[in-house]
């Protein structure tokens, strides 16, 4: 792998799409543009279709509005979320590349300790790359970086790891905190570099945020949906958790790994904490619920692709949190809608994302 | 909690045991000495009991040699291992303080980034005073840390955390190797801080290192015990992984955390590959099958103490991995004897460590 600036050599230059849902212009690019101007963007226009977002010069991009997404879905249009940045996955569904990056649009580029540039996008590649290791701990973090190993008691049949599907970015400045802790500690800013990329371990569900977010697409994409938020829902900002407690039970389930730690990107501005709770407040109660569904999801054996094992998902779902509020009966068929559509715009998805050995054993 | 120099104001001063294990004159407590004076040691001598160790002035300490060991324990002296580090154990039987710290003799005070010297031991003493995480994953690390918090997304039922038992740091310079990755690698060398403390998760599995550990003696002590090690045994090098893999166990059935990361010391010296590998050679075939075993271990609700957890395990110890071999026949009983040995010299430990609430649910 290439360890040179991406503005030498981009890495994945051709099999690597940047999703960004945004309501306004695009000048947060400028900052990007080195690291950026070689990948293709998919821009996925959240809010008011006849209202025109601005695009640096320079940069190579589609761009999506509500009136493209429902003539390209048609009725199966009703699983993309509307003024809620949950839009970005259809970003991901027409894409036709191998990985996502997504970014919100807010975020800028970090430096690290030396004062040092971060190439976020290079680092996501980078852990994309290599294997994870969600079987047993390694204290030395990343064993696949340079400079680290396993370290003693490592077992060697577990050395070579399992495949990557998901690489979970962090933030410096304004931290991802939801709105009780916003309120609760408003100036609170993360400057804590922590120099590590780690696997989270199988069995382990973790809060999976947006923000700044790479995966391995023609993996783990079909439950990459974000589900049902913002106009006409009931909650906010459940977005990335959903899909992350999703992706993280299937990609146990199928024996891949999810990474988080490095990279870092510089969160600007913190979003409005009244806002946010009113967008937050049933999903701070209902999370309650969701934790140990999820913790109690078992997928069977024949559930060997990630469509398969989404579907079930969603059957439990209905059945299990259909009695917690109707909005999760509603959310469930919007998430047999979303796999339609994606076979629909992915006809050999399936295909692709069929597990060859079948799912891993515990 | 203090956050002043350990030479200002020693941080539970006591009520914690330095645990050393040496075969040689203990120069190394020079470097140590601002933060370590004011604590009690207890040194436990290795091999030949007629060899006088030095111990630098104006430390407080008490040593045991083997003859100590046998004419304390009398029979039960066969269970603390001979010409291994891993009698170290031995001194954390005899003490009588609530938190024990130990490190080897060949271990330094490391610097962090900015050129300060690291008390290891305050750090060890913050890891353990605050709760860990092991239910759900927190991306920004320990949320107890000054500047940290849970992010969005982590359920609030979940924000108390649970009793820390053990603080695992790291060490900076010679990484805890194997003896095959030392022969492969002999040139490498840990230069990566990460400035970070998280929790494993519950279930998962780590390699526990005892070159700078500590732990809460009240909770998890009587499941400290470093096996049968060195002279007379088929085996060296795996008497922490194995106090590690019973611990990680127990602490997931009884709902206690067990956190890695900071503090690093300096490991000065890489122990001869060679020798290393003579030791370790069977360990390395058996622990692909230790690692499955402590992977399935299941313990009954009935154990509601560390010492009915461990005396569960060994059982489970020698009806399933006796057939592997007859060595572990020979530890499963060593672990009864040295629960016996103990609750002789620790007689109020079972009730002290009897969890009044039972066991944390799954």
């Amino acid at each position: 792998m290439a360890h040179s600036s991406a503005a030498l050599t981009p890495i994945l230059k051709d099999e690597l799409d940047i999703v960004i849902p945004t309501i306004r212009n695009l000048d947060f690019l400028e900052m990007w543009r080195p690291f950026f101007q070689s990948y293709h963007l998919i821009i996925v226009q959240d809010g008011d279709p006849s209202k025109k977002i601005n695009v640096p010069e320079g940069f190579d991009y589609e761009l999506y509005n509500r009136n493209d997404i429902n003539r390209i879905l048609g009725p199966k249009a009703s699983c993309i979320s509307f003024k809620d940045s949950a839009c970005r996955c259809f970003g991901y569904m027409v894409s036709k590349k191998k990985y996502i990056y997504t970014i919100d649009d807010d975020c800028f580029v970090a430096k690290d300790p030396s004062g040092k540039e971060i190439n976020a996008l290079e680092q996501h590649i980078k852990n994309l790359l290599s294997p994870s290791t969600p079987f047993f701990f390694n204290t030395l973090y990343d064993p696949y970086q340079e400079g680290a190993d396993f370290v003693r008691g490592y077992p060697f049949s577990l050395r070579e790891g399992a495949p990557t599907a998901i690489s979970h970015g962090l933030w410096l400045n304004i931290p991802d905190y939801d709105a009780p802790t916003q309120l609760v500690k408003p100036r609170e800013r993360n400057t804590r570099y922590v120099d590590a990329v780690l696997t989270i371990p199988k069995g382990t569900l973790f809060p999976m945020c947006g923000m700044n977010l790479g995966f391995n697409r023609e993996l783990i994409g079909p439950a990459m949906y974000f589900g049902l938020m913002g106009d006409g829902q009931p909650i906010g900002r459940y977005d990335d958790m959903w899909a992350g407690w999703c992706c993280k039970v299937i990609c146990d389930h199928l024996g891949w790994g999810v990474k988080t730690g490095l990279p870092y990107i510089w969160h600007s501005k913190a979003s409005n904490p009244f806002v946010n709770l009113k967008k937050e407040y049933k999903g701070i109660y209902w999370q309650e619920e969701l934790i140990p569904f999820f913790q109690s999801v078992t997928l069977p054996k024949e559930c060997t692709s990630v469509q398969k094992c989404y579907i079930a998902i969603s059957e439990q779902v209905k059945d299990k949190l259909g009695k917690v509020d109707p909005y999760f009966v509603k959310l469930a068929d919007a998430m047999v809608t979303w796999i339609e559509a994606w076979d629909e715009l992915n006809p050999a998805g399936d295909a692709a994302a069929e597990v060859s050995n079948g799912p891993a054993k515990a």
